[in-house]
């Protein structure tokens, strides 16, 4: 695979824009008097009215001289935004890079309720609180270390020694990986699935590359739109008793990381389910491939595989399957 | 002024990347039983740990070849993100696009609990509940229309009769702007600063084009690095009782809308305090202009002005101005 880690990104639009969702009427918030500006005079507040709830933001880089018809979607995994494919905890360059450079059109998002999509408020839409994960839990979620091994220190020595051997996340910069965490909400499918959906008729025939949650939404969404989604790549989708449809068509890669018997049960039982998906895909006719990391003799990946220390050599191997099956 | 709307963006990098904050202890949360995964087995979720809190978020467009040797630090105001510099409501580009293609490296950022820099949990870490805004606040106090005037109905024509007449935003548009709202918090001013402080050491010697609440931290920011910002445009800032120190240097131009006497008190008040600031800045030796539209022969200008109708002619402006002062 050839370097192009020094080739110019030559625009034609950078568009970035909201989508999907609609205007409801909000009731239910109590009328206060804050103070906005310091020193200024307090205003009465009132935020009943009509409220967009639903729409999700993308940022769409379009080449000027694109390399490929179709462009690549990045969707972002749980309690991430779209920032997740830009530089890299340890400032590398990141997935955004790699396939602008590559010369795609690339569209990244975040989803509802997330980042620049903004959420509804709560409980008057949402009925719950969010989730804020800690760098604890993500600690071992992700498959950096072991459960409860998270060093109080923050020394990079310290943080070397409490993750897996041969980790290749950059451990020592989690602090800066902790920075993109956002608040999630549960139970959020089915208005993230619409969005993603208008954006799909939007954007027209494309490629999804998925991280967790975000390989969930683009599995879903090639089941719905098998006309748009023309290739999948599924990285590490985090599934439980999903199945795929007969009419599904795209091509599909999945991509798993290390580590996954070393965690708790949680990634071993989405592997599985995400394995029994494939399957049924095969079955269908799918083209369903897996690149299994440990196996290709690539060891040491976490579930932030996107920005482990050996990211862009994986974004290569994404590339290629892509460049072979989205013709 | 050149026709710029053709010329292609030729990137170096497009850098993504949080700055600013710091890890945090918090406590507080109860230790809760969430589905994430549908149909999977409940998992627990206990948020207390160690959390990264206020940092921001922003990106680094780098020119291949840049006409400027400083770069333009576009800041948003309240309750919006840096995608208000995005696409404009009714599909044109906005003035990030304008700035890139006019050859300019461009830093767009998302302040401190606010789209991709997220917002740290409350009441463990912020106090209050945020503010959303509604469509019918916002239509009277960005000033699109008369208080009590937005239309129930979204048909582009009531919407364009309940309008200030010649009103020069695309009211028609109005739900895709609020598609753009974002909540935010009172009170988080010394989180804000703290991380645009971060952001200035992080990029260098800079200008800074800030819209309402982004124009009046970039006042105060002027005013604590006057190393690193050349100058400054401050868009309709809301100040109250503010007053510049004698040791600010850079050159300021203040930049006011229409319709400020129709609105109630508010913008009036703010417009004062911004007359009083630049007079004293004025006083201590900076130069510090005044872009009065309407007293320039431009009426019809909202206070969303960075995506009105003719928002592309007053970045021109805008444009012009920055090229004659920081060189």
């Amino acid at each position: 695979m050839h370097d192009i880690s020094d080739s110019p990104i030559a625009l034609r639009r950078v568009r970035g824009f909201h989508l999907g969702g609609a205007r409801r009427r909000v009731d239910g918030f109590p009328v206060e008097t804050r103070v906005r500006v310091p020193g200024d005079t307090p205003t009465t507040v009132d935020m009943n009215g009509e409220h967009m709830v639903g729409q999700l933001y993308a940022t769409h880089y379009q080449q000027a001289h694109r390399a490929y018809a179709l462009p690549v979607l990045l969707w972002h995994g749980g309690g991430l935004t779209g920032a997740c494919w830009d530089e890299t905890p340890d400032g590398r360059p990141g997935w955004l890079e790699y396939f602008l450079r590559a010369g795609c059109d690339v569209v990244v998002s975040d989803a509802f309720e997330r980042g620049r999509a903004s959420f509804p408020a709560w409980p008057q839409v949402l009925s719950d609180a969010p989730e804020h994960r800690s760098l604890d839990a993500v600690w071992h979620h992700f498959r950096f270390g072991a459960n409860g091994t998270f060093p109080s220190g923050a020394s990079a020595q310290d943080l070397r020694r409490a993750a897996y051997p041969g980790s290749e996340f950059p451990v020592e910069a989690i602090e800066q990986f902790g920075r993109q965490f956002v608040a999630r909400w549960a139970g959020t499918q089915a208005y993230a699935l619409d969005a993603y959906a208008a954006l799909l008729r939007d954007v027209g025939p494309c490629v999804v590359i998925g991280h967790s949650q975000g390989a969930a939404y683009a599995l879903r969404c090639a089941q719905s739109h098998p006309d748009l989604v023309r290739a999948v790549v599924a990285i590490e989708p985090p599934l439980a008793r999903d199945e795929p449809s007969p009419g599904a068509r795209a091509p599909h890669l999945f991509v798993w990381g290390d580590f996954i018997e070393s965690t708790n049960s949680t990634w071993a039982r989405y592997r599985a389910a995400a394995e029994r998906y494939r399957a049924a895909l095969a079955a269908n006719g799918c083209v369903a491939e897996l690149l299994d990391l440990p196996a290709q003799g690539i060891p040491g990946n976490s579930h932030m595989l996107i920005m482990d220390r050996n990211s862009l050599s994986i974004a290569q191997r994404v590339h290629a399957w892509l460049a072979q099956m989205a013709q």
